[in-house]
């Protein structure tokens, strides 16, 4: 609501009498993380199956024994498994480790270290710039400030990143060398890339010839209701354009099966895989194919992960529908807190100009933790102090109720503390 | 044999016969790969208990569900076991994932990038160079390679690499900056560094105050024999010295439960974990921890895991012995002919002056694969042209007798080949 109406007594009235409803929360004494997102103890049970069907399967696949060295592309059932899911072909995709950013960290590394597909070493230019849209990833974001990448802020819209902006940006600086992208059920605004949006990336004019985009498809297949939001394939579009080498694509099991403890998959154009293979040569002597095989098991295909992406919507959307039922009690028709409604990923973001810091302040000081307020920014810059993400996988639904009181009741104080010293200070 | 004595026509006469020798035993057509050091099937069914216990204790340590995100540094029981094995700190220890190749790369790349504990980035340097005792272990000397450090070639003794040389070396060249190191049942030659070696290496004076021993104890645990030979510990002299910043060590299971799908670990000073970990803070979530938490039940402690490799030493002991029967049957007192007997670790390593390539070649031709010749020396330059590594743990008994015969008759044919081309060529 706008305070200002209340004029300043009234106000500090409310403020005061908000300020007790505050504590009377703050003395449940809870303690509820919401920082990251993480799977819940029920999510993570879905996946026990899995090494049990590794045992049984007495790590044989068709092709024999995966138990000693070699495949460093990963076992072929995890390219088929993958290539499946993203509708790409297998000789389109690597699969490695856990960690997908930690392939996103590489393919970085390698870029300054060595180039890309025998390009100028990123580390012998005077600068290279990223295009990164926001708010987004903050794990994307350091790995630029780490290793000294120029981090381009731009805004992220309803249909992704605004794309007059990335033309200009591409166009006309060869120093700009990528984009960040999550382009569906985008953390941590839960929107999806319009097709317009994909065909622009795809097929838009840059500088640079090494220019990539970064397409960390991390929700491809999380969503939260059976009307999944459809995202165009980005392969589709740029290997008709001839662009394909332009896409790095990255996915991850840690929200299928394991946080952590799922497989990671890197796809791109031949000539990209043959390249970024090369530079892997020397680090590594392959995957861990055990754990490969006992996705295969688990996962199958395409439409078995979504059968089990399905038991995941039933348990997470419960906690998802709570935290909008209380942002809308509250808030609905506010025009100074905003929220998405997001349709899968991890994440709601919330909105409240100059309010962010304070409010994650608050709810720290009631034992409620979300990540820091403009960690959804490049270098932690959020201009406007407004964006807070709630990752509502882990608390139950009653931790969440609560949660959301204490987080209400922070937003309203923020608020109305603003309003006081903006307004009605001497 | 000295070849020379036979004279000319003798000589054709003997290495002709030979060569219907070599060519009976090439239409055998056996395919046998001797070349790099991997487990057999036997010694890879010993780890099979590992998932089973790992189902069985339902992903549980005493801290909990080790399902989701968090610990960096490796599951606490992980680092505990590899504290015991090494006789080191828990504070000295990060588990990683299946690699300890892919732990050295990451930190030369690191050094590169951002230097090592502030130093200034090798990156920004104009020469960067390491130490590399030779014989020695491929993939190391490729990883400089790559990333553009020189490499000083310097002789492996039967002690160690050789001090007099190595300490000439760090003390006058700020820009030699570290030394590779198989400390124990090297990898090819088999020797073990003496204690005075290990004393030297840790308390000689480094011009670079970015010195780092990259001390890869591999095959820490791999005795063939009851008598193991005793390694000193480089972290309790380089502590007393006041040196165990320079000291950075690595290990992996790939030989001790699965190769390629085992866990690795890293061990250095408290001062070298912070500097570590502040940089893998951005490259990774952490490692895979339930293949940790495998590991850990399986392996337990030293104790346990010194059971484990007997095991392993009964499978592969008939191996190396069968080698050395072959070898010591046609080569006895024979001074051209020399090759280790390795009291652990996976190869025996070959030398005949002047032969390598060709013998490796004649063999390749019969079925009989080894590393390319050149391949245990930095830029795959043997300057003798001598030394061959065999790694005899994947094929049979049977099966190496025929590869030893093959190779013994392929010696005795590049040897006469060489004798009348030096001597009785025109």
């Amino acid at each position: 609501m706008d305070y200002k109406v209340l004029g300043k007594q009234q106000l500090e009235e409310t403020l005061a009498s908000e300020r007790k409803v505050f504590k009377k929360l703050q003395k449940t004494g809870r303690s509820i993380d919401m920082t990251r997102g993480r799977p819940c103890k029920e999510q993570l049970d879905l996946a026990i199956p899995m090494f049990q069907l590794l045992v049984d399967a007495n790590f044989q696949t068709a092709a024999g024994d995966i138990r000693n060295y070699g495949m460093p592309d990963g076992l072929k059932e995890a390219r088929e498994m993958f290539a499946s899911i993203y509708d790409v072909r297998i000789e389109e995709v690597l699969v490695a480790d856990n960690s997908s950013l930690s392939i996103m960290y590489d393919l970085l590394q390698f870029a300054k270290q060595f180039g890309v597909m025998g390009s100028t070493p990123w580390n012998k230019l005077p600068k290279v710039k990223f295009i990164c849209p926001a708010p987004g990833y903050d794990r994307h974001f350091s790995i630029c400030e780490v290793l000294g990448i120029e981090m381009i802020t731009i805004p992220m819209l309803d249909d992704g990143p605004d794309m007059d902006m990335v033309e200009a940006l591409v166009k006309g600086d060869e120093s700009v060398k990528g984009i960040w992208c999550i382009p569906k059920y985008s953390n941590p605004t839960g929107i999806t890339y319009s097709d317009k949006v994909v065909e622009r990336l795809a097929t838009m004019q840059t500088a640079a010839s090494d220019f990539r985009i970064f397409w960390d498809n991390a929700y491809a297949m999380h969503t939260l209701y059976e009307n999944d939001v459809k995202l165009k394939n980005i392969f589709d579009v740029a290997r008709k354009a001839g662009t394909l080498d332009r896409v790095y694509q990255f996915a991850s099991t840690s929200k299928i099966t394991l946080a952590s403890a799922g497989i990671a998959a890197f796809m791109a154009s031949e000539t990209n895989i043959a390249d970024i293979k090369s530079k892997y040569f020397f680090k590594t002597i392959g995957p861990n194919k055990t754990v490969q095989l006992a996705h295969v098991l688990y996962m199958k295909n395409r439409e078995n992960t979504a059968k089990i992406m399905k038991q995941h919507a039933d348990i997470i959307r419960p906690k998802f529908e709570a935290v909008e039922a209380k942002l809308a009690e509250a808030f609905t028709d506010d025009e100074y807190v905003k929220w998405s409604k997001p349709n899968g990923g991890y994440f709601i973001s919330l909105n409240i100009k100059s309010c962010a810091k304070r409010i994650v302040e608050l709810a720290n000081e009631a034992g409620v933790k979300f990540t820091g307020a403009g960690a959804t920014f490049p270098y932690k810059l959020d201009d406007h102090n407004q964006n807070i993400r709630i990752a509502p996988t882990v608390p139950t639904v009653d931790e969440l109720n609560v949660a959301m009181d204490i987080l209400v009741s922070a937003i309203k104080i923020a608020r109305m503390e603003l309003v006081l010293e903006k307004c009605f200070s001497n």
